[in-house]
């Protein structure tokens, strides 16, 4: 079996489509797990999605995906703004990265404007809704063909 | 059964009473959560009383509270000063957050004049010790009865 | 007869539920004059309650309270951002006082998240609306009876 | 009696013509008192012209003008870079506020350069010297009449 | 013919009344151009209206406006907060420069506070709409004339 | 004819694949324009592809964009970073933006992390190299579609 | 009769010596008038001492110092920090000023080590506690001498 | 059985030996824990030797020895940098704190030249690579014997 | 023919000798080209002088210039602090590049100490007036010597 | 022999009088010296009067004045804005200093607004020429006999 | 003879033992050579000990190990936070480079915080008193023998 | 025998060629010293070449030149960055000084951006190498002969 694409959510996400949609949009990540999965057989990839509200767990899964995945899309919800620990964990693996997020971050507060991912992501998408999801795993998936 | 009030504290708030009495007082945190249900019995609450260090679990307890509790009394210890996820989890719920500190948190050192808290919280205390448990408790039942 | 606590309002409190209720409150401070009152006489204490514009009169009114009160309830209005004479003032006096805004000053303007009288102040409230005038009196209430 | 237009003038003000020509021209208050009567005859307005070096007087000035008057030109002197209490003052009245400075406080040292009033006037004016009193009444009539 | 005074406005001022009326007015820049010729007429100057998005033309502009013009009104849009050019610009002529902005840059976002231009120009004038080229054409003919 | 989607290219992007291909990527400005042409042509999109030094050039076909096009693709160079006048010409239009980089931004200098397009952009692409104009029409494209 | 030196003190200098002698001395402010009346008798010069909590009263000293006192000794206690009313006072008149300090100001707080009375001031002491006071007649006295 | 040296090591140093050994060396975790079991003997020392990617456990773990241990060796990784929550628990315990990095903090990015935990640690040490581990012990052995 | 150096002169630099001599010197731009040329004569180097005010044009001349000279001696203007655009057009060529100002930028205004361009540039000079173009073309000539 | 004080003048002190007298006074150092003995003579001290260029010159005199002299008058030139090892220096021993400026530094470049030998000084004097020495030494009989 | 290490100590070390014991302790440095030699001597090193307070005999003497010494071990004292100079010595010269401190550098005042020698050194050890002069010593040992 | 200029060298230039040939050059300081002769013969000066560690004598030697020469070739070394002490001893004398780096310091580490030396010195120049030195007294030539 090849190995999948780790799809990886931060904390909070799992409450998208409850509140704030006009931030975030009305998808639930059920909805983006199901859009995911459906980019991903157009594009011959298999996906491995998950969600955590924890810092230490995003930590192990891009860990264990430096062994068991081809790639990340990685939303990392507030994290991205307050976590040296995911850059790191990015840095100790070989497998590209791609940040992504629902919103615009940069016409939102200062506090997120500002990530600790995106210097060591292969690249970064924000503002494009649950688009976002499959034009990051159109990426991945360029950047394996290329 | 009615809802109750979820008064959710942060790290090392289990170690009340041990250390730093100057700073954080004598009482434990079993004297506040005493302090605690006796007030919320005045009061005609239910309160449901927890301690963590992990901020992924006060985002968990907080996401929760949105479906379980009518309000929360959040101590949320040193993520105040540090948890955009914090943040991002109280404005993913509707239900009102009290935030309160022990300690003039204030008349400390600089890093904990900020909090991330603060700005999606319904009301702030800080300096009262142990009554500043009560005092959030009866500032929810106050907006209740309003 | 016993001393008063006294309730020092700054600037523009006196405007209260005549413009921007959105982010004050509709209540006028001569309502807040009457919970407070009322909040008092549950709680045995005496309360004089005093408005001005003008930072010195506050400077002198904390003074006064130094030899005539009990404690002091003070919401410095926009001088809490600015007077370094306020802080100056309360550590010339030995008796407590509880700092309190109507609003949140925390979700709003940046030059509102920094009081000079908050390293001084026994305690901190705020965003409780007027409800807050009446927490704080029972802050001191306990305060006395501790 | 039609309500007039308040010209506010704080701190210093009283002092113009005596002393550092070269930064705020040779003209006295009293002459720009005269100027402003004559530009306000021209335009059909009553003026009621002031000054204080008090803070607190503004503000009482600013509210009553809330009351009494159809506009406020301001010159708030040294508050204009300090007071939060005048912007506060303003957002609680409903009358439109010009702010002027006789001199360019840009070409001055850097802690002219914000002005806590500004945000909250209708429209800033400097660097006209005397002119710019006129040219602050002749706004408020065009706004009046559009 | 006597010299006119030049009219500059810079980039993005052509699509005034198409977009954000809210922030900018109804007014098109042809209804501010005869706004300004009937001012100019009432007042006895000529004038020399124009709008570019180029720096550069600025630039070239208030150099022509030194030989040619006896006075600026310069409303140079965003070139406002990022231009030397325009500063350098204004300081090799000896004419002189009145900044005139038709909204209020100082209740807007913080990158639009700081201007270049200010500090070399006679006079500022920002929040009074389509009037202040107006009031900015009467500056200018009281300066002529004092 | 339908509208197409201008492709806006700023300054140094003619430069492609002539100098430092470990930043840009060995790409000239001619390969981006047939990938986009390619990808267009896919997604049924038509495309107008143009590259210019001048930040008033790129105002001008922003804001030419607004009545002649369905969408833009922007990568505004250089002036990403200094060009308040991009932003407002964004703003003073209807159609929707995707700002492209071909490097990762956020790896590079400091000066380079900050965007005046970001805000107003409708999504935001950095560090996919010329993938990413192709990405950027595909966002545009389900935008429409949507 | 000669022109006195005028003496003044800002805020919450009247409570010297009822609190916090480790910061300001056992020393009233009656002990200070003494010691400077003493020394004044030994320089041949008059004085006036002066209290306030008012900042918009000790400009209104200063003012009518410059007319009535050969110079001035000046503690501005809070005001210090906060005041560009006091140094546009001080730059109005023509007699010159002493600011004085009873605590070595830049051995607290951070916010005490700024001072707008500094640049407009003829001399600065402070750490001296009462005798900064003598010193400070004492170099007004040198500099008539001079 | 004597109370072990805890040397507890955070978020990515698992990985150690798999990637940049330029940066963190050539030796893994388990090589390291050899060098300190050695080490140790030596000293007379027993030590408890853990890993965890999660913040909270780390506070769980240094809560744990301030009644289990003698002393903690505590590599806190990137959470050395972001976590007041690491600074507070090593407060609230009375044995002595060593820090230690492997690589030298202060000649990589800015953002890893500050650390929460230094100020509440007993000493730091950093870029002595797995060595560093040693002589953290042999300090604790040192304070013990002291 | 050999290819020439490029002289490449910013915005305000064709006003020289008519304003500011005080900050400039005296001469005029054709002084300064009639000295290149003497100059470039002895050191047997052809030069190509050019003006302008856009900075647009600035980048077009150094992208030509990287095909068409052999070096450039560039005095940016107020571009030099503001101009990411220029940085880039450098380090797209392979030409050096000499910075040179006329006056010394490090004693004047604040803005003024910060260029955009000294990164890249082979050498930078600042202080030496029209001097300052031979001194230039002498270190290009040295360096193409070397 | 009764211990004197040391009166130390750091860098460019012994070029008083030479330049810039409108800075620092037409007052050369022996005309100094020449004061200080004097006034000494007044006060019944000794004096030990000393200049260098030297930072650890200063350091060794310093540290020499802990045994051999009853005060410093000290003047460390630029050493003032950049010292530590002065800081240290002054806290290693335990005879009282007297920090002098001859000019007012607060009124000069921001470089010179900060000292780190003041929060270590007894107290501070500024801007009295040549007097302040007299001031200085006075200060110091006063401290002695107080 | 086998080359030494220099063990170089910087401004006011030679103090130790005199001053401020709750700091630095309670030995003198004569106390810390005595150390260093025992501990040397079990390590089989040579040392050569010395203290100046001069930051240019501080680079003397780092240059001069440069040839005469197999490594440093450095506690620069106040030099640590201002000195660039001992910062270009150490990149000047090959030998390793321990930096020491007695106290906890960040535990003290914030501008203690910086040092320009730890990101040229080998490894940093501060907070363990005398005894980090051994550990720097084992530490060189170690380095020599690995 | 005419005066001679002075060139002054200060820490770590000793060491050129020796060490970081790739930021420094390969050219010791004597091929520098012997390339000055040359040039000054060339130009009709004398050259007096001086190096130290010392900044205090870098102070002394300009005070001296102030008397001995006809101008100053300084190139500071890291005391460029810290030394206040520098810029005072310019100041203090009147001839005049040319600042000059070997390497281009805009391009290196931010610390050595900042140049107390430069708003005191006639000219700067960087980032030619030895050559730098040669342009520096063609310069001083040019002024004595212009």
């Amino acid at each position: 079996m090849p190995k999948p694409v780790f799809i990886l959510n931060g904390p909070n996400l799992n409450m998208l489509g409850k509140r704030e949609p006009s931030v975030y949009g009305a998808a639930t990540l059920a909805d983006i797990e199901a859009l995911c999965r459906h980019e991903a057989d157009r594009l011959g990839l298999a996906v491995d999605f998950r969600q955590t509200n924890h810092e230490g767990t995003l930590v192990d899964w891009i860990q264990e995906a430096g062994e068991a995945a081809i790639g990340i899309v990685l939303n990392p919800g507030a994290y991205t703004h307050t976590s040296i620990a995911l850059h790191d964990a990015i840095r100790s693996i070989a497998v590209p990265v791609v940040e992504v997020h629902l919103s615009n971050i940069f016409a939102r507060e200062a506090f997120r404007h500002h990530s600790y991912v995106s210097p060591v992501a292969s690249g970064v998408l924000c503002g494009f809704g649950a688009t976002g999801y499959g034009l990051a795993l159109a990426a991945l998936a360029a950047r394996t063909a290329g």
